[in-house]
This record gives C-alpha cells, structure tokens and sequence, in this order.
C-alpha cells in the first residue's frame, strides 16, 4: 500500500516512543518484542486518515491512533494464549515465548497502556472513552463467541456475521470513529464514518476467508487450505453448509475427518464450487463493500477528502481473490 | 466494621445495578460469580469516605468507588490463574470452576467495565484517568515483581516493600485520590491523602504477614502458619534471615524443607521468637501507620472531617495482632 506508507511509517515511529520501561524485565521485555514483531498497523491509519477526512491533521489524532493499535495488540496476545496460537506473523506467541503467565500480564499491561494513550489525546475524553469501552466490551463479547462457536455444531450464518462484525470490524469503525469525535464532527457523521469501518472490516474478514482458499500461494504467501484442514467454520464452509443438497451434505462430513490434508483441500474446493460457494461468499463481501461506500457517501465533507479512504478500502479489497 | 456497615451495604447495593448482560452467558455467568462471592469493599469504601473527608456526598464519587472495585476484582481473576490458587475466599476461583481462558477473558472483561465506571464519574476525568491509567501500570509492575520474588532467593526487605507498595498499597492509594479528583481537592491534599492509602495499605499488608504466623486461629479463621509452609517469603522471613546469625540461618534453611508441617510452623515460630522477628514486624508496622498519620495530619480539612478515615485505619490495623 505505497500510497498510504507515509502514514504507516508515521506510526510506527510513534510506537517507538512510547515510553515501555526497562523493569521488571520479564512484563517489559515481551511487549517490547510484540509490538517489534510488526502488522500492517491498519487500525491507526484508519484513525489518522479519519482526521484528514474530517479536515485535522493526522497529528492531531496520533494518541488515539496509537491507543487503538495497542488495544489490538493486546487482544492478540491473549488471544493466541486462549487459542494455543504458536506462531503470530510468522514469530512465536508470547505465551510460547515465555509462558502463559507472562502472556497474560503483558497483555494486561498493554490494555492498561491503551488507556493511558487515550488520556493524552486531546478532544472530548468523556466522548472518546465511552466509544473506545463500548468497542472494547464487543471485542471481548466477539472473541468469547468464537470460541464458543468453536464447540457448537449449529452455527448460523447470521451468527457467524455477528461474531465478526464484534470480533474484528468493530474496532475499524471505532478507530475512525475516535477521529470524528476529535474533529467534533456532527453526530451523523460519527455514526456514518463508524459505520464505514464495522463494513469495511466484515468485508475485508469475509475476504480473508476466501483468500485462505482461493487464493493464489505464491502471491498470498502461504499454503492455501489452511481453514479447511483445521475444520474452521468460516464463512465459505456455512455458505457451504446452508446450501448443500442432502447428498453434498453428507460429502461435506466425511470430508471433515479425511485424514490426508491435501487430498481433503482439493476435494473440498471441488465440493464448494459444485455448491457455488465462491460467488455467494464474493457476492456477501460486495454487498458489505457496497454499504460501507454507502455510508462514506452520507458523510458531509467535501469529495476531495473521502478519496484515500475510500482508495485504502479498495485496496484492502482488492487482494487477488 | 459496624460503623463502616452503611457504606459497605451502599457498595453491595450500587455493585449489583452494574448491568451485566446475559449472553455471551460463557463470558458473563463467570463475571456474575465473581462479583457475588463477596469480599471487603474495602476500597470502594475508601473512594466514598476520601468524598466525604473533603465534604462531598458520598454519591457524588460511587463510580469512582465502584470502578476501583471492579479493577481488584480484575486483578484477583488474573493473579489467581498466575497463582494456581484453587479458592479465593472460600469459593472456587474461575479459572477452577471454569477454565483459564475464561478467566482471561472474564477478567479482561472486568477491566474493561472498570473504565466504563470511570468514564460515568463526575468530575476532571483526564485526572481521574491518570491517577487511575499509573496505579493499574503500577498494580502489573507489583504481580510482576510479586512472581519474579518466588523464583529468586535474594530478597532485600526494600525489594520487598516495593513489592508489595505496588502489589496492593498503591490502589488504596488511588482509591482515595481519585474521591479527592473528584472534590477538586489541592494537589497537596490529593498527595497527603495519597500517601495516607498507601501508607495504611503497607501497615495493612505486614499486618496480614504477622497474622499468617501469629494470629489466634480461633478469631482469624483459618490455621496459622500457612506462610511458613509454603515457604513464603513474607516480611517475617526476610527479617528473619536479614537479622539471624549463621547458626540460626543454617536453622532457617534446614526448616524450609521440614515435611512435618505443624512441626514446622512451631519450630519457624520458636526461631523467629529467638530472633526476634515478631518484634520487629510489628515495629515495622507501626511505622507505617504512623506515616499514615502524619499525612492525614497534613489534609486541610476540618479534624472532624477525618474521624471516620482515621477509625478505619485504626480499626483494620487492630485485628488481634
């Protein structure tokens, strides 16, 4: 994304100001490895270009920026502890690392240390904390239902949407929310920029289910199937699930326990395409893509200003599928 | 504490209107548990008395008070997963009654609603965020260093101090200040009544060393001696081996691996006798609490003001020693 790099640079040298101490060791030196280990850093561009949509510089917002990608990083680390994640943009899990102890109060510390960039942002804090807590709690809400969907046989599409939307999407809207708030845009334009980001962000997850089947391997990167070995209920397998005849249903079972990865990535992927589970997922992440440029088109500032947003979330869109 | 009875009642009764929604049930029904099986309310009670001393309405700071509150009952999820701790007071712990990732993310949850409390508090809420954001940075450092101390053998009396000022003194500390925040006190009298939480939580803490060893088992319901079987290193120990001779040290070391556990509590409590431990524990915490008393000296509010906050004091440091 080059022509977003001058923000994303901008941030990452803010990261490294942030004050992390030396002592104790043991709870400083895993945060300063985690937030070392790197990440597209998307939540607090969104911010910063939030800022500029709204006619701020993005200086202005930098606390906020910076308080979201740190809220982020510390549902990271303890979700890989709670999902006995070993590895995390190719480097091992802090829990790995250290141990399970040491994950979780890192974790705690950098949740802490998000609040303490949100003190420092200028504009209205009453305003800025309520969103912030409000995504907070979803975020939780979001990541206890995936697990429980884990265990559960039965889950239904709509189910699924709402895990994602509170899982990772709602974190998108709040980090372009916190910038309307610190341009003191109208209440209508807070809850449409916020509504931009929740659709971009259940677009981008629907996307990065398809991906992890249909991509191609030597532009995304790694072994496609992944989801399908490890029996994940992605969006593509409820597509799947939901419009199956009896008889592809049963297909769909057997397949779950074959034993043979590549063997059951290949037939799976015959499966989903007699069952047209590409286009139905594709045509899900439009609809969503669709009503994110909806709301981007209701927010009242000049056109001018909506370009790189809505540039960035094309983008993001527009990963090879 | 009957003359306390109206505020701790008045905590229970706000405590319980703090919504807790029913689904995820998996998240909240842990969050509901926790909450109920009780505790002191020793803290939020101090937010409303530090109101009160600088003649605000004790309504005027509950959120405050219930947002400390809620932050300690975070911490004691986490740390009882960090501990392996089976019971806490009296009840399973979450991650026994249910499972460590759901005391990660119950807990996780339970800091969250923290700051949801704090940002419904009247008041300067950029001060009350910082003096809330250091003390919860502070409160890490202390379970850090808290589990770093097991593992090492050296402890200095001053490590330990510092242990234990940022373990658990500090939010006592904060407690209070925050109600000062609230009352648009002077940053003097923010600072004494700040130094007077901490100073009374430090007393409190040597206290409860002292009582482990030497309580009546009959008033402090629970066999004494618990400490010195697990090895501990309390404030009685680390006099201990500070003051002993090398005889009496060779004594100390052989007793730490004494399998006859009444045997070796009643022998720990011989050579600490010798030693004069007891003493100098209590010295100590005498220290303390008159430091507690100096600061409170220095609020500049009317003596009458301070009669309750210094009963409690006194009450909490009277327990049977």
């Amino acid at each position: 994304m080059e022509f977003i790099a001058a923000y994303t640079s901008y941030v990452e040298r803010e990261l490294k100001k942030i004050s992390i101490p030396d002592l104790p060791l043991t709870l400083y030196d895993p945060i300063r490895y985690f937030l070392q280990i790197g990440g597209k850093r998307m939540r607090p561009v969104l911010t910063l270009l939030g800022a500029e949509l709204f006619g701020l510089e993005k200086e202005r917002a930098i606390h906020a920026a910076l308080a979201v990608e740190i809220f982020h990083n510390f549902t990271l680390i303890h979700d890989d502890i709670m999902d006995a994640a070993p590895l995390r943009r190719g480097y091992e899990t802090v829990h790995i690392k250290w141990n399970s102890n040491t994950a979780i109060l890192s974790g705690d510390m950098l949740m802490i240390k998000a609040y303490q960039l949100l003190e420092q942002q200028e504009g209205n804090l009453r305003l800025l904390l309520e969103a912030f807590n409000k995504t907070s709690v979803e975020i939780c809400e979001g990541q206890q239902m995936d697990m429980d969907y884990q265990e559960r046989t039965a889950v239904s599409i709509s189910d699924y949407i709402e895990m994602i939307r509170l899982k990772t999407s709602v974190l998108l809207g709040c980090a372009l929310e916190l910038a309307a708030i610190i341009a003191n845009a109208s209440e209508d334009d807070r809850k449409h920029i916020y509504n931009f980001g929740v659709y971009v962000g259940l677009a981008f997850q629907i996307q990065d289910d398809i991906l992890d089947l249909y991509a191609d391997p030597d532009k995304f990167g790694k072994q496609t199937g992944g989801d399908v070995i490890a029996n994940k209920k992605t969006i593509l397998y409820l597509l799947a699930r939901e419009n199956a005849s009896d008889e592809q249903l049963k297909k769909l079972n057997a397949l779950s326990i074959e034993q043979n990865g590549q063997l059951k990535v290949h037939e799976t992927r015959q499966l989903f395409d007699e069952i047209g589970v590409k286009n139905k997922s594709v045509d899900m992440m439009n609809h969503y893509f669709f009503l994110a440029q909806q709301e981007m088109n209701k927010v009242s500032v000049p056109d001018k200003n909506k370009l790189l947003l809505n540039q960035i979330s094309e983008y993001l869109l527009k990963r090879d599928v």
